[in-house]
């Protein structure tokens, strides 16, 4: 370790536990030098128990909620092999074949019966843009082998405003993709148990709190039981879809077609009806990123293995998608509110049967698999925000259980308000879905195409790869175009006011955080003569109540830390007073005692008061208010104490050059 | 003023604004002592303005909702004349002649038509009652001429146990008359525009909001204003009645029977549903206490007049109680959900015309000044109980506008959560309803009776005092009896569950705050020998991120208050904390620097295992850990700065001697 000649031990250096002897101070290394066994020794090795009852509780209540702490080394992630990282990162994606048939076909319902016929050019359009993009992510796993998100890829490639719409479109997307497959979750469930349907917004909002309880507990993304749900979708699809293909050429089951009533037409069916369509169904596309966020998941060698995985997904989930959709031409199911078109279809061809109730479960499943997957992605993400400072430091911080508790509880309570609003509809939700997924797409084919262009050699591969992401990005924007268009008035509008404002916020929020950087800069000069200069020590005002033991220990402290204390009493009942000035005087306290009558009881005000007065008195010298605190030895007698403090504290926060300092006194019982 | 020898200033006591030059500290002298002109002098005498952007954003928000500061002196009462006091303290009880004759014939209707002309002995019997109930509370007003409420009453005579007694049923009464209250106003309104009964919940949530609200500002109840509604209910009632008893012997106007079908007998008719139906009727006496509380607001000599206001009152209420009873007898108006008595009654006399709305509105104006009555009854009855240690302090603490905050917000959040859980349903509170008032009536006057027998002289009137109280407390006594027999499945049993609950939890609080008083009490000797111990300087540690103004305050600070001081710095990032040591090593800081490395950027842990491990190591010795703490200039900023201070505060706060010092930084901008 040559490069450490500079961090000689210095005389006085406190050790921390852990330290050879001898070894006077941390040595500052890179921690890839820590030897293995050594590694977190002064980091928290094990949780220490705390000492008061009090404590004790506290732990109690946030280990019931949340469980044991984590270490930091357990965040890293275990490597996945594909069949596993298929399930982990495809449970988004695969499970918008749950409702993107069905909305397609909602729209063209509206113009009757024989509209519903182009849901087949619509599935079949939608299927190519899904392999247009599937290849144009294929390029992005290869560039980026540590993790290519949209923010990313973007603020890498275009720099920071386009980075921060990418940013802000994926944060409403992240937020849509939970209310959206929970809804839909919720009508899986409802189709087949009919007399929940109306408890769907409880289902989903107790849906949404499980999810995010199990985050905050800090559930792990690659946790085999996550392959469950997504295998038994995608299996039961297949096997539905097979025996579906057989009861329509009349080898298989008997079909029993479902007849819903067809809505009389609302509308003519023209060129806009069939991009609305085209619009609603490209929801199908959304979570064919997340492959390319996660591929340091991977077994080595990592880009292969992603990428191969990347294009089973993407035939997994053409599939399925082109399947019910091929079988919602034949079979006619009518979108209707109280039954899923996958519902109809499966009952179509093998009734309510046990096979029925399991696709049923399967597709619940799934898309609360799916929905947990913004549970991870989108604290991350935020956290990538908040690391460049677009987003308050909060973000970045991680829990006992290592999980990213703010980004979490924003997620759960933007979703949640969503739910309740939209009433758990999938169908209401739709149009504002899609727009964030695509603008992100868009975003992120542009900056692999300018990446190609600038960073790469001229060559085949350059040329390949401007053709494959160009392609990618150029039919994602037209697409995104085509989605703002058709679904702006339904509800696209909602978030083309939502994106801008929260990249003005971002933007605001880096501006705060350089100004108060700029503010917080010292000139070397002074603080050079600051470094020597004499301290100097506060004033210090202790108001106490009487004579009591946390009364003493306060006094005790202001003792210890400067030579100028005046003990304050304010006083509401004069004979209290008196006895306490004769009480000061008998046992010779060395300290000035001011009385300050207060005939109407009130303590505050005149406290206040005092303190500014002897603020100015003195200059305006650095002025300590030493206040006895309460920590009591049970939760529950929390509210029983320290409201005093707590407000004078909050009295005086705006108050410069006045420092409150609480003196614990902990309450044997 | 004699005793004040030993009161002579003291050497080196500072001085308060406004003091007299040579006067080295506040003289301790009874309130009445000081001369009028200067009495609020050391009280906040004016509102400073505070010296920041963010404090007077926090102010603005603050008076927009509040209001300005009162000064203390403001919080006594303006005299009342007895027109004025009786439109004060009445509203309360002569409101409830807008529910209790209908809620007796809702029970009445049980057993089906015929069953209704019971309303008319039901009713004759609660006017008795009501006669009684009056008279002995004239006995208190002349013994309690400094207010007699309930809880005060039964402490003074029977002691602890009854005056929690009186003090539980009177707090859920007060919750009662709100909800009770609110709802039925709200049912007047209904009447008249029927279009609004959907928004029933949201107009008595509404209601309860604005009445917070206005009580927080700190409303005066001596105000005009709540006299309009008052005496419009009572003329408008009287002429109501005049016109009815006209109508009936034909010689005023026509009167339009309003006929709603007679639901089918669900009931038979014996003594139990005439005694249920006695007890619904029975919450007209609700309120009737409210004079004996306010004594000292009236104009001299006050007992008398409240005694004459007292009976003024009953007759108020007896007249349009048993008006009401007895139109109802003749007219049979049917209760339904839909429309009030009150209202088909005016209807059947003079139609839709606009004196009818005038009813109305008069109705739903009384009921709101009744609600607002239990917003300063409650609060003022909490304040009691906290003075006496049986609830928390904070239910004591008066806001700058003087109104008990606390005890408000509890207050409308109970009565909140009742309209709701209820649906603003009279009918249904109804149950819940006057078991509290009858148990408290029934301490009173029991009290009453007790306090005649032991602290009178032999005679007529110790007898004559004896008889009324003792006539009293049995009569109000069997109510209590027959109203929880009769209600208790119907929802008496809820507050049956209530009271001995609070009554636990008061004795809980005052047991804690007992223990804590012997906990902190000292030994004469100990404190001798402490207050002239040699103070000892706490071990410093102070956390820094960077050489920032912040941090070079923090550390001046801490420089000035130990010699023993630590900074410490959590490094995230090897080479920023390299950077850090070379700085402090060129500028000659005298401190010691110690770096922990944290190489999974955690930064809450291993600054706590630093701060465990430091105080072990010096013994145990008070450790305080200086942070510097933004203050920003905007409120809106706040979130964006001080989470690991205060998270570092949270994680420290158990930990026994170990001060948590935070140093506030104002940022300009």
């Amino acid at each position: 370790m040559p490069t450490e000649s500079t961090e000689e031990p210095a005389p006085g250096h406190a050790t921390v536990r852990g330290q050879r002897p001898g070894d006077r101070y941390v040595r500052i290394v890179r921690s890839a030098d820590i030897p293995q066994s050594k590694r977190d020794y002064y980091l928290i090795a094990e949780p220490t128990v705390p000492e008061t009852s009090l404590g004790r509780g506290i732990l109690t209540i946030k280990r019931l909620l949340i469980g044991r702490p984590l270490q930091s080394a357990q965040a890293e992630h275990q490597r996945l092999g594909k069949i596993k990282a298929l399930a982990v990162f495809s449970s988004d994606a695969v499970s918008s074949s749950a409702y993107a048939t069905e909305e397609s076909l909602r729209i063209l319902v509206l113009a009757g019966a024989a509209a519903m016929s182009y849901v087949l050019p619509v599935g079949i359009a939608i299927t190519i843009l899904l392999a247009i993009v599937a290849f144009s992510y294929r390029q992005t796993v290869f560039a980026y082998p540590q993790g290519g998100g949209s923010y990313i890829v973007t603020k890498d490639n275009l720099g920071k405003m386009p980075s921060l719409l990418a940013g802000a479109s994926l944060m409403t997307d992240y937020i849509l993709t939970v209310a959206v497959s929970i809804s839909s979750g919720v009508a899986a469930v409802t189709s087949a148990v009919t007399r929940l349907y109306p408890f769907r917004v409880e289902l989903a909002v107790a849906a949404i709190a499980f999810i995010t309880i199990a985050n905050l507990r800090g559930i792990r993304e690659s946790g085999t039981i996550f392959a469950i749900p997504t295998y038994a979708f995608i299996f039961g699809m297949i096997i539905m879809l097979v025996l579906g293909f057989m009861a329509w050429f009349g080898v298989g089951p008997t079909p029993h077609p479902v007849h819903y009533p067809i809505p009389p037409a609302t509308s003519g069916l023209g060129i806009f009806l069939i991009l609305r369509s085209f619009s609603s169904g490209c929801t199908a596309l959304t979570g064919v990123e997340a492959i390319s966020d996660g591929v340091p998941a991977f077994k080595k060698p990592e880009a292969k293995n992603a990428a191969t995985t990347l294009i089973w997904m993407a035939l997994v989930l053409g599939t399925i998608f082109l399947g019910l959709t091929f079988l919602a031409h034949h079979f006619h199911p009518v979108p209707n509110n109280n039954e899923t078109i996958i519902s109809q279809l499966t009952r179509t061809i093998v009734g309510r049967t046990p096979f029925y109730y399991f696709i049923q479960a399967a597709t619940a499943g799934i898309l609360l698999i799916a929905a947990n997957t913004s549970f991870a992605d989108f604290p991350r993400m935020c956290s990538f925000l908040a690391r460049d400072k677009f987003l308050p430091h909060q973000f970045l911080f991680r829990g006992d259980r290592l999980a990213y508790s703010i980004g979490i509880g924003v997620l759960a309570t933007a979703a949640g308000i969503l739910v309740i609003v939209f009433k758990a509809s999938v169908n209401a939700l739709i149009p504002l879905y899609a727009v964030g997924v695509f603008t992100a797409f868009t975003m992120s084919q542009a900056s692999m195409t300018y990446r190609h262009w600038k960073k790469e050699p001229p060559g085949r591969n350059r040329n390949t790869g401007i053709m494959i992401n160009g392609t990618g990005a150029l039919v994602t924007g037209i697409t995104t175009i085509i989605i703002i268009a058709t679904k702006f008035i339904s509800g696209a509008w909602i978030v083309m006011i939502i994106i801008p404002v929260l990249i003005t916020q971002f933007l605001a929020i880096r501006k705060h955080y350089d100004r108060v950087h700029d503010q917080l800069a010292v000139d070397p000069d002074r603080l050079r003569q600051r470094a020597s200069s004499r301290p100097q020590e506060p004033v210090v005002v202790v108001p106490i109540d009487h004579l009591s033991q946390a009364a003493i220990r306060a006094i005790d402290y202001a003792r210890g830390i400067s030579t100028d204390v005046t003990v304050v009493h304010i006083a509401d009942e004069p004979e209290d007073a008196k006895a306490l000035r004769r009480a000061w005087n008998d046992y010779h306290f060395h300290l000035p005692l001011v009385i300050v009558e207060s005939p109407y009881r009130e303590l505050l005000g005149p406290l206040v008061n005092f303190i500014e007065q002897t603020h100015r008195e003195k200059d305006n010298r650095t002025l300590t208010v030493v206040l006895p605190e309460f920590v009591p030895a049970h939760l529950y007698e929390i509210p029983l104490h320290n409201q005093t403090a707590w407000r004078l504290r909050t009295a005086l926060w705006t108050h410069p050059g006045v420092v409150v300092t609480t003196v614990p006194y902990h309450l044997a019982r």
